[in-house]
């Protein structure tokens, strides 16, 4: 590595071990490394990364550290600047990025951005000059896109042969093509590193996104803090949530127009069940009826709009066109050095086979036994149901009255307990499969902890609606797993941070305008990491399932969905600005795996809705007036349901995934894309031949 | 298009009026045009498409259109070699392609070829002495992509500006980026254009396909000879007609074992149906839920299998990168001419809205017309079938007896006369929606006519089996269908054009080795057009159909289908190599939407075996003894169907598309293509940098 960090020697060991030097935004500071490279004339650089290193590393590692970071590409560097912060011997090393390797890296991510004249293109690092504000990375990349790729240059780094890291004892040696980043995190060299918030800028966002009273989220600077991954779930927020107005509504409406309705709530919640109680001056149709109808309906367009909205917001922000195809493998891969018979490249390999014996001998089996558990959990709920009516029969108190809700209460803690140890379960599962890349990985352990997720949350209510059919039990488990599971939620996921940040964390970490800008960057590492997106998109998927799986038994839940989201979109924004550190985010096309998750759920839907349409007291009263044996009633619902589902399958085909406009300059884009190519070959070859063959005209 | 002619001039018009010359295939004979390129140094020209002109046509516009042939592309031509064929005034014209045109198309195509090291790469220009065979365009393309690529050019010809063409009358003005062929097809001027066979290579496949007892087909040199697209579909007949293998063996043993099936075959032809006589020795399991089970494994299975296959047929072919998605649109489509949004060139513009509205104001009620007049036909035969009975009843003599079958077999008729009908208007309606691309037209009309295939072959199968829930009956109609209609199949398309071919045409056509070669060529042309595979798959997914939706309750259906896919294999290469006149084949990479329709049928052949399953006799009996209410029963059923589906679906998901060593040599191929690029690019980039910024190094 001495070949590559000579050239920026001078740069900073030079500059002496204890320079005090104020790192300052603004200017270029003389202990920048600088990249050599024809194009970076650049006026401020912003500090975008953290690096924080282990306390026993020497300033000898940290110096070789900087200067990794600092070679060109060429010499197996990362081609980014690096500042060591307050002194050479510091444990912090913050990280910016020149503006040719920013505009290189953007080619090689497949961004689009503006062109010269308006349109998105996929952005080429050739026709630079022809893009809008090219010259200027803060207008032209956003905050979140340039802090991924400093990460992706970091997490990209390799040894190129094999190598001692001064100052680390013989053990700790690189070998060929190892990853750098990976190899020092394991040696306990760099112990974190994390993109630096930019005050003004969240200042500006969290008072235009939660601060107020604005109904609207500003969508397009949280892509441009956040980035577009975090941007599209809370755009995916705030789309359902809106769309679950119309449920609101006529839910409201059957509740207050519809007597039955109101009679059966009240059974259900003073418990004892006793249902054929039915006037004969009803309406034919029943809200029940209407409900189950209106969710096959919504739960099928909400999903068909989202689509076609995701697919605008891609263009939008510019994430149309991501080559991530080919990518180098995930940082956490292992395998045997070999060559890659898709790219050529050396790197590690790891057999298709292994992997897939790994996932049918360990993970299967793994997955299978949680699912046990949650059955086991179920069987449980039910003995102590029976146990608990026993006592309330025998003792009738306002004790055992209370003591009726102590099963589902429990099951439902049970239920999110298990939840969160599967989570951890199915990480280090996921991890141990071994997944090359980064999508592979994110699939697979999205589909285990959706797998469990149907189980775990639908188990029950499944087996009451189909086995037990048992409508007025269903409804009441919907209504307390409603309030039970939300409050469990806002209580976890917004008061004990908010508390743990305001009163335990945060006398620690008060600081004042003149702390040095160190201080302030040291002071961000404090914080807890992003836990991801994760829960939270199992949260909607849940909430999402209820609604319109079985939300016609239990008109209200829409409303209360409804009142928990408007809550929610202030309180994750909350929660990502003010008691985590900035998550890296990496550019998102859309929802990736968890769009699937939830079109399944609307198939689900259909299947569900027509079993409860059947099960509905009314419904059944009709038939049997009307003289139909059980038999042909089923036999009708099941054709009707086949006919539903042939005819949701048929929409999901005609109605294009994204709006007319939007395909047309995705495949301009493509079009345009390869042309560029192509045509550059030909027009530079004619040049060529052109200089080479008339020398003369030089 | 005197700029661009002038230049060729003087190799034919000078070369006089009346030159008798012998077109002689074996080397370059004076009369081909020449295009001026500098690479395009061949030995031999191989004739490859017939042009036949009109009747009225003067020597002047033949000469025109040779000219046209042969200019360069950016003069506006197609850059081919053009023959006149016996003499300048004659009616044809001989088109063949010089090597440069036909490996500029190779790439322009993204056909697959094998590269210096063995493996197969996206074939580029600028590479092309990396590419084995490169250098000799016999070895390098097959015959099939020869002729393909000049169909190709000539279809891709536009006018550059406004003109007039020479020896026309003034109402035949060529438009600026007018169709140029498509143009001078509708003036009446070409008449037709078709690729020439090759003789001895035809006597070579011929011999090798079916004149002997061959087991295999000679699927390769069928691409090589008749393109990929037909290569698919005798691959598919291959691979499907021996996979009728295990349900042939098993409709035999059934049928061989089982006293109870060979009991209602006897009833089911005898007429009277008299079930419920049952013995008590019987196995628990009878044949036909065997065969429904099997039915719905086997169905699922062969179409896994066949996508394997069929994938690495493809990488064998080359075709697994072809670039279709930003063609020229097809010589069809028409509209305003305007600036494509996608591609940036000026051609015709269709409004899509003015499509959508065709499709649903025209198409729509059209179709369901046709499906009316379906029921229509079901209707009459139920009355007639009654009506029959009744008869039969009366008078029950040999005459009634015999007429019981009438109402079948006419219905059969009807049905098939229908779907003749209906191709040709599916046609014209599809023709009628304009679309641009011809795979968007492909898709729709095969969308058109398969659903009206489902409802015409299928709907009184699913009414006898779903309403009558009569399996004796069921049996009896299936029977019938599979024997009446492969008859007339059998009939229509091979003893029919047979007969024709040898006692009416061939009369006319009789020639010897001494014919000059225009002669021989010209011949050619009397053959009737090749009708398309559509027909043929029509069948087999019939045939599909029949088999895995019902043949439980008639297990001889895959022997019958064996026995007739044996001789249909043989009928059909004898078609398309003795019957018809050779067909254009565009380049593909597998079935197209006919894998989709095979799939659907798959998926629907669970639902149907269930229901089937349900009432099976035997079944029916256990439950009864068993003590299970009916409701209970179907219950049952539509879960197991449920499970089964879901089951279905997660194994299409897991069992991957293409095998593993596919994926990553198409991964490679789409990698190393965009890479090169990529490469070139910069390679050349650092190149003229290197020239320019030091001109003493030149």
């Amino acid at each position: 590595m001495s070949e590559a960090g000579s050239d920026e020697a001078g740069g900073d060991s030079a500059g002496g071990e204890k320079v005090q030097s104020k790192l300052s935004a603004a200017s270029i500071g003389p202990d920048w490394t600088k990249v050599r490279c024809p194009c970076c004339v650049s006026d401020r650089v912003e500090p975008l990364v953290l690096v924080k290193l282990g306390e026993k590393v020497g300033p000898e590692t940290k110096r070789w550290i900087i200067r990794v970071i600092g070679a060109s590409q060429k010499d197996g560097g990362a081609a980014l600047l690096a500042h060591p912060g307050e002194d050479a011997s510091g444990d912090i090393i913050v990280v910016s990025a020149p503006r040719c390797t920013l505009l290189r890296a953007t080619e090689e991510l497949g961004l689009c951005k503006i062109y010269r004249n308006g349109d998105m293109e996929a952005f080429s690092y050739s026709d630079r000059d022809n893009f809008k504000d090219s010259d200027n990375m803060e207008e032209f990349l956003t905050l979140a896109e340039c802090q991924y790729i400093v990460k992706y240059e970091l997490d990209g780094l390799r040894a190129q042969r094999d190598l001692r890291i001064p100052g680390l004892p013989d053990s700790c040696t690189l070998h060929n093509r190892d990853n750098i980043w990976q190899k020092l995190r394991s040696f306990g060299v760099i112990v974190d590193t994390f993109p630096l918030h930019n005050p003004d800028k969240l200042k500006n966002l969290s008072e235009a996104w939660y601060s107020g009273n604005q109904l609207a989220q500003p969508l397009d600077s949280v892509n441009e803090y956040f980035g577009s991954s975090v941007a599209f779930y809370f755009s995916f927020l705030d789309f359902y949530t809106w769309s679950l107005l119309p449920p609101a509504l006529l839910g409201l409406t059957i509740t207050y127009f519809s007597g039955e309705v109101q009679k059966e709530m009240v059974e259900s919640v003073s418990g004892p069940r006793a249902t054929d109680i039915e006037g004969d001056s009803e309406p034919p149709v029943s809200g029940h009826m209407l409900q189950a109808v209106f969710s096959m309906l919504w739960s099928t367009v909400v999903m068909e709009l989202w689509k076609r909205r995701s697919s605008s917001l891609s263009y939008r922000w510019g994430t149309l066109h991501l080559a991530e195809r080919f990518a180098e493998p995930r940082p956490g891969f292992h395998g045997d050095l070999g060559v890659n018979p898709v790219t050529g490249r050396v790197e590690p390999l790891f057999p298709e086979w292994q992997r897939d014996l790994r996932m049918a001998l360990v993970s299967v089996p793994v997955v299978g036994l949680f699912l046990g558990l949650v059955v086991l959990g179920m069987m449980c709920f039910y003995w102590a149901e029976a146990q608990v009516q026993h006592l309330h029969n025998d003792w009738d108190s306002l004790l055992s009255q209370t003591l009726l809700y102590m099963p589902s209460v429990l099951h439902i803690v049970y239920t999110n307990m298990l939840a969160t140890v599967y989570k951890t379960v199915a990480q280090s599962l996921t991890e141990y499969e071994n997944h090359r890349e980064e999508s592979a990985f994110q699939n697979h352990l999205t589909a285990k902890v959706l797998v469990f997720t149907f189980f775990n949350y639908f188990a029950v209510l499944f087996h009451i609606a189909f086995f037990k059919q048992d409508v007025p039990l269903l409804r009441k488990r919907l209504a307390s797993l409603l309030i039970v599971t939300q409050l469990i939620n806002q209580v976890t996921e917004v008061v004990i941070p908010f508390l743990v940040d305001r009163f335990i964390s945060a006398p620690h970490r008060t600081q004042s305008e003149d702390d040095p800008q160190e201080e302030k960057f040291r002071n961000q590492g404090t914080l807890p990491t992003f836990p991801g997106l994760f829960a939270e998109y199992i949260e909607l998927l849940v909430q999402f399932g209820y609604l319109s799986l079985f939300s016609c038994v239990f008109p209200l839940t829409a409303v209360l969905l409804l009142l928990n989201n408007l809550t929610e979109i202030r309180s994750d924004a909350y929660k990502i600005c003010k008691l985590f550190r900035k998550p890296f985010s990496p550019p998102a096309a859309n929802m990736g795996v968890w769009q699937i998750a939830f079109e399944v759920l609307s198939f689900v839907s259909v299947v569900s809705n027509c079993w409860l349409l059947l099960l509905s007291p009314r419904l059944q009263d009709m038939f049997q007036e009307g003289g139909m044996s059980s038999t042909n009633v089923l036999l009708l619902a099941v054709l009707v349901e086949h006919v539903l589902i042939l005819i949701k399958v048929i929409m999901a085909v005609l109605i294009p995934d994204e709006p007319d406009w939007i395909r047309k300059k995705r495949e301009h884009i493509e079009y345009s894309s390869m042309q560029a190519l192509r045509q550059q070959v030909q027009l530079i070859l004619l040049h060529a031949l052109a200089v080479f063959h008339v020398p003369s005209s030089v």
